[in-house]
């Protein structure tokens, strides 16, 4: 079974000439021992909600991972295997979401999938005791992970391993590929963690010493493990491109196809007749979980046929939940919050407004799953009614320490698995920790909401080092990422709403520390802010259109009312949303911004970005340097965002 | 003496209203321990070269800093420290590098100063093994870091403290204020690690349950940690705000003025009877490290001198690499070098022509220190004499491991400590793992020099997750931040020696997986490189201007003879920076791109940057969705990269 496993990976690789056949040949053994032992799952239904997880953190592993799937009974056939690595394949080069039926998560950037897994096993956790009844444990999975060298040495698995040992994780079992082998070669010149205590450190169960070529001592370390009542860490010695006699154990087979002639040594060396792409029979039958995986399923939905005759609602939130429907009495909610705060109109920072719209959303949410990377009470993400998640407490916010990237990682795996619609906050400029989890978030196309709060010089005293300056742009370069600014109560509303509600993709949500005042608007007006960009103050034969976000938006309602006063008609476009703008039909586009009006745009952060919206002959307000440290209202004056200034930019693009 | 640390810490954050308290109350003992029992500086003269290095790595406790500053005797005087978190103080919310005198780094960003401090002891003894001779120790210091909890809570700590027990760095000391106390609170809610057993699996040196507010304790470990042969945490135990009889050992004290009431029966329990900014004589002089700092550097001067003598040449190397200053004959090397490109017209990979680049450079560069996150053979950042660094060998390249932003916060530490010029390389896309690194080395203006290879779909089968898209033009935003995308060999040479060069901030290197053709140049244009952007192929008359970067240079030379065949007479713009370009002269800017000249942009790329350039009018031919795991070829063509589609483009703005 593990020889099928080399043989599919080492001929995909070198059928596209590209490829990393050193790790599924390394953890071949460690995968037979999983997926035809323990690995509870139905190929049939790769959506079951109560199938075990499988990540591949190594993620360049993908051939192992696609493999799997053929062999297991999966939804991909023997040519998608063979197009290895070809445009809009089901097996592109790395393991992607959605793209292959069966794969969890995207994984390949290092450290994020361990990290995804950690959100997984929590959301189980968190899901089990929610909907778990006496006799009826219908949540109740594994997460299981592989990892290798790389994943270890990157940081966000030391933020993620550590919280996933407070919260005691215990269905979470990680297969560590101890190999010895990254890309530059022995590890021992650069890496040489004592692991095992390393996570022992973190509270975890390690199993140590397990021969990853064994395949019953595997089979034994992840039976041992699911009885510990901690994660678990299995350290398997293994050898990297086991089975290539002459290449085996060194960094040569990690990334590159191993050449005809070692490829014919391997097959002499594991005893593998068959051509390339070939399966005898009896390896897939072997192979085969269809049947195990109905039964498996079917047993589980008699389960759960009886939990919905005894716990009808239960069942069906539980339903609704995990295929990531929203309650119908949102809308209603948010439009009886948004009346409120039509009415109150209150001068509050949005970072409080934004706390407001979750204490509204909480109310109909019961899947908001909040946290905060140790700046709860500056991000405020957490609600009147919301319990702190513990170690023996399960609740629907998380404090996750400072670690901004795991617990953005950890949110993915937690959007990914299902039955909770995570958000987690920090300082906007500490979105760069979190990067790249912003960006696999993106392109899984999954609901993971990214609060970023202390948005601009506007937060003050503590300087360039937290003040954002590029980050607000920077965001909105990342493709299908939705960013809001908003610039009072009702667009902080909105912004929520559209959030909670957008299916394909996550949003951030970037708001002020400091109080910014309400906005009056009519019901058009109201209604179009979900549209991104609209007319927040218009004029008679306007001249000229101020462009502006969140705390901005004040300031050009100033400039417009001084150019008034000075007989220059200018519109106000308050535009919380570019990314939402951009998606807008040309027309409303053009009766936002019609063709020809002269622009000047307005935003405390770097000016690059709005000449998309104000071209050559137009204006921005904005920093291109780095922040200072100084009270707030001394910055904003400093770097002239004043309404002299406003006024002067306006002028000047006149025609 | 700690109380004058409280008092002064206080009472500043109380004048400005803002501010952290807790820290240099908890840590004022500690802080006494080191800065009279064992710190070896001179007041006088930061800049001396033997000086110890210190770090407050958890920098909101700044006070802590200037306080010490100002006791110690530093150019910092008493109206400064009333000036705390002032626009234009030298006291500002965070440490700032050459803001402040005696402050070593930027910190903040948590978990960076740590990491700094790793580059700085690693830079420390890198030199001493390349400069000290027999009776000759002039490079021997120590590194002193304060850190608490949340720096151990971010992945970056894992990243270079694994790496420093690794490299067995010794002379490294970190003090961990173990206060147990983080902004959301008590931390063993989400932190419970066993910190000293972390950092034993690391190979280092701890010494655990040390009272921090016993300062013969924290002397007697500090001189303990001074004999050991591996780094040190010394873990202290703390109490945050100690002292503040009503709020201490509560995150209450962490952020915010501790206000009149707590203050006055701080001043009583700790038997403070001076006024706010008041410190009494005797204290003054307890502190006053002026004489001893005098007394130390001298003696290291005498040696010095001595030196000199001995080793005339190795001293003056080191006076000049520590000053940052380059060799007399680096302009000549390159020049040769660049003659030699332009002779052999190489068509190879830009990451390659930038490893002759690397080639060429270190042979006149003895200070370059380079090194990859685990791809060196695809980074290519290695030469044919580099040395490999390990635990018991000095060298000149880093394998950082799987660590890009511990790479990156090591090298700016190598950076800020001097005698090295560090650079070091990932794939363009995990720059997202490394980016606050960046902007910290932006912000200090300091000599970094970030490699990113593999920068676009151009890498290929390895698919969107390792796809750059929108990294280029994100990085651009980052202020002070010089990016270079060569097209050729001789971009990448002329990119290269400005980056070496520049001496007031950091730059990029980015090149590609894949070849890229020898462009034909006159000596003008050559030259013109450097201006970050110019000419490349011009036209008479021409009736548009096609810009680009990177490997889409040839594809805007081929559209623009296409055109020419088509009688259409087009412009090529190579911008291989823009932040370069961004700084010419106006009239330098209009020759090139002139006012009213349609405009295309080509990039592999978002396309919302390039607006800026080409205007609401232009044109950009980019990507504005992720990637696709394929051969670079299709994918080129897939993402509408041909010839046909840049020709359609610039007929689409011609007037």
């Amino acid at each position: 079974m593990a020889n099928a496993i080399r043989a599919l990976a080492m001929d995909a690789v070198q059928k596209a000439n590209s490829g990393h056949p050193g790790m599924p040949m390394g953890m071949a053994e460690i995968a037979v021992a999983l997926w035809s032992k323990h690995l509870r799952h139905n190929p049939a239904n790769s959506r079951w909600i109560n199938r075990d997880r499988f990540v591949i953190s190594n993620g360049h592993g993908s051939m192992l991972q696609y493999a799997l799937l053929h062999l297991a009974g999966y939804d991909l056939s023997m040519d998608e295997i063979r197009n290895f690595r070809q445009l809009h394949s089901k097996t592109p080069g790395h393991p992607e979401y959605e793209i292959t039926e069966g794969v969890e998560t995207t994984t390949g950037p290092l450290g994020q999938g361990i990290s995804n897994a950690v959100g997984m096993a929590l959301a189980e956790k968190l899901l089990a005791a929610e909907f778990n009844k006496p006799d009826f444990t219908v949540v109740d999975h594994h997460t299981y992970v592989f990892l290798g060298d790389g994943c270890l040495m990157e940081g966000i698995s030391h933020e993620t391993c550590s919280l996933a040992g407070t919260l005691r994780l215990s269905k979470l079992i990680a297969l560590y590929d101890d190999n010895g082998i990254s890309i530059d070669g022995k590890v021992d010149g650069w890496f040489t963690d004592d692991t095992p205590k390393r996570f022992e450190s973190y509270g975890w169960n390690v199993i140590r010493n397990v021969d990853g070529h064994d395949v019953a001592a595997v089979d034994a370390a992840i039976a041992s493990a699911k009885t510990a009542d901690r994660p678990t860490l299995i350290c398997c010695k293994t050898v990297i491109g086991k089975g290539a006699p002459n290449m085996q154990g060194s960094d040569k087979v990690h990334g590159a196809a191993l050449g005809d002639k070692e490829i014919a040594a391997t097959r002499q060396a594991i005893g593998w007749d068959y051509p390339p792409f070939e399966i005898p029979a009896d390896v897939y039958q072997a192979w085969d979980a269809k049947e195990a995986g109905r039964a498996v399923e079917g047993e589980w939905n008699k389960l759960f046929a009886a939990y919905s005759e005894r716990y009808p609602r239960e069942a069906g939130e539980l339903q609704r939940r995990m295929k990531g429907e929203l309650p119908g009495n949102l809308d209603a909610a948010m439009d009886a919050y948004i009346a409120a705060c039509l009415e109150k109109k209150e001068t509050i920072a949005t970072r409080k407004a934004s706390q407001n719209a979750i204490q509204a959303l909480a109310l109909v949410l019961p899947e908001f799953l909040g946290g905060s990377a140790d700046l709860t009470g500056s991000n405020l993400t957490n609600w009147k009614e919301c319990v702190a998640v513990r170690s023996e407490q399960a609740g629907n916010h998380i404090n996750y320490g400072v670690r901004e990237f795991g617990m953005s990682a950890i949110m993915n795996g937690i959007a990914l698995h299902g039955g909770y619609l995570p958000f987690g906050a920090t300082f906007l400029t500490f979105s760069d920790y979190s990067r790249n989890a912003l960006r696999m978030a993106a392109l899984m196309k999954i609901r993971s909401l990214f609060v970023f709060t202390h948005d601009s010089i506007g937060l003050g005293e503590d300087g360039p080092t937290h003040q954002s300056v590029e980050h607000i742009s920077s965001l909105r370069l990342i493709p299908n990422l939705d960013n809001w600014r908003p610039c009072d109560t009702v667009e902080s509303a909105v912004a929520w709403r559209e959030a909670v509600k957008r299916r394909n993709g996550p949003s951030t949500l970037i708001f002020s520390r400091q109080n910014l005042p309400y906005m009056e608007r009519d019901a058009q007006q109201v209604g179009d802010i979900a549209r991104g960009g609209y007319v927040l103050r218009d004029a008679a034969d306007a001249k000229a259109a101020i462009i502006a976000t969140g705390s901005e938006v004040e300031l050009a309602v100033k400039a417009a009312e001084a150019l008034a006063q000075q007989g220059v008609a200018v519109r106000v476009v308050s535009m919380p949303s570019t990314d939402v703008f951009d998606r807008q039909d040309a027309a409303y586009k053009a009766s936002v911004l019609p063709k020809g009006l002269p622009r000047v745009a307005v935003e405390a952060g770097v000016t690059d970005f709005w000449y998309k919206y104000v071209g050559l002959e137009g204006k921005v307000v904005g920093i291109d340097t780095f922040g200072e440290s100084a009270p707030a209202g001394v910055l904003f004056k400093h770097f002239g965002f004043t309404t002299e200034n406003v006024v002067a930019a306006v002028k000047s693009v006149l025609a």
